[in-house]
């Protein structure tokens, strides 16, 4: 059996890090080691967790409050589990996420002022797994991310400067939880970066 | 001051249990006493929350677990609480709400099997307040209920009889938590309940 089968991997950072062009390059990789890949956007991919995603990133619901992100990125977390994310790893698949807690622990504990106690301990209770075998955390600095964001941003894009200052704050704190981290500096060439999240990778 | 102002009054039951009936007819006596009133559905009322409620109720979204819903639920309160409650509460408002965490607890911790601890659990890391001054169960019977509701049924409705068996059974179980709970026997003529209704308030 290979290594890769059945881990869960979560690729995270700040918006416009470069997430999805990294998931995309380590899907290719891993299907190269001979392992089927299942590839999954939280909060989204199932019918449920889209129209959850349409509310949240909506920029008409400006009144909603940081609590009600939380339970929100929760419902569409547990619903991704249930439906997609479970069965994958059953059936073998290395999991790959974009997005996951990590992100409702730095946007909505951290940068949102809600606690990233309150978002861990709401997560303890309402999800079936909170930590992946690895999370891997492309860190970029504001200016970079929002010139790399030249398209029309969504509600949680256009919180402003100071917002995504903490936000990248909070995911740099991830590593002091004593979970599987690994900070990877986003701001360098697409091949090293993935380079090092395959180094990464290897490591579990 | 007037012992209305300012109360936090839950009016919930099984689907069918006349909660809207007796809701507006409470409402319109509170009035009468000369403070303001403010009613809420839960889920729902704010532009956040409507949302939140039509995704619960689609009868599309069968794969919905109890956990998903319980979050979407959670959501939508959380909204509810900071958007109109809290200020209702503030401006010396008496509050009436048409269900409130009571419903998650006997649909998705009793009936939906995910279990009470959690829900209240949950209820507890993410909501601001969960308990009302006091909760009028409207105790009805699934069969009574279910001639009430001859129309078109939405997703929670539509869970069968044998569910709202359940449901009735949780709602019943509130008493236990040693909340001012009262339950009133919903199958008796609108008068009479709406009596009753008022007889509990004068207690608060």
């Amino acid at each position: 059996m290979n290594n890769l089968e059945g881990k869960f991997i979560v690729l995270d950072g700040p918006d416009g890090c470069g997430k999805s062009t990294q998931a995309e390059l380590l899907s290719k990789w891993v299907e190269l080691q001979g392992v089927s890949v299942a590839t999954f956007r939280d909060p989204g991919t199932t019918a449920i967790g889209e129209k959850v995603r349409d509310i949240l990133l909506d920029i008409a619901h400006e009144s909603m409050t940081a609590n009600t992100e939380m339970l929100l990125y929760m419902a569409a977390r547990a619903q991704l589990w249930a439906e997609e994310i479970e069965p994958a790893l059953e059936a073998g698949k290395c999991v790959i996420m974009d997005r996951w807690i990590s992100s409702t622990f730095a946007y909505q504990g951290y940068a949102g002022k809600l606690g990233t106690e309150k978002v861990l301990e709401v997560a303890q209770h309402s999800l079936e797994r909170i930590w992946p075998e690895v999370t891997i955390v492309l860190d970029v600095d504001t200016e970079t991310a929002a010139k790399r964001m030249d398209r029309e941003l969504d509600r949680m894009e256009q919180k402003g400067k100071d917002f995504h200052a903490k936000v990248r704050e909070g995911f740099l704190r991830l590593a002091d939880l004593g979970q599987d981290v690994t900070v990877i500096d986003a701001t360098q060439t697409i091949d090293a970066i993935h380079e090092q999240v395959i180094a990464a990778i290897e490591e579990i």
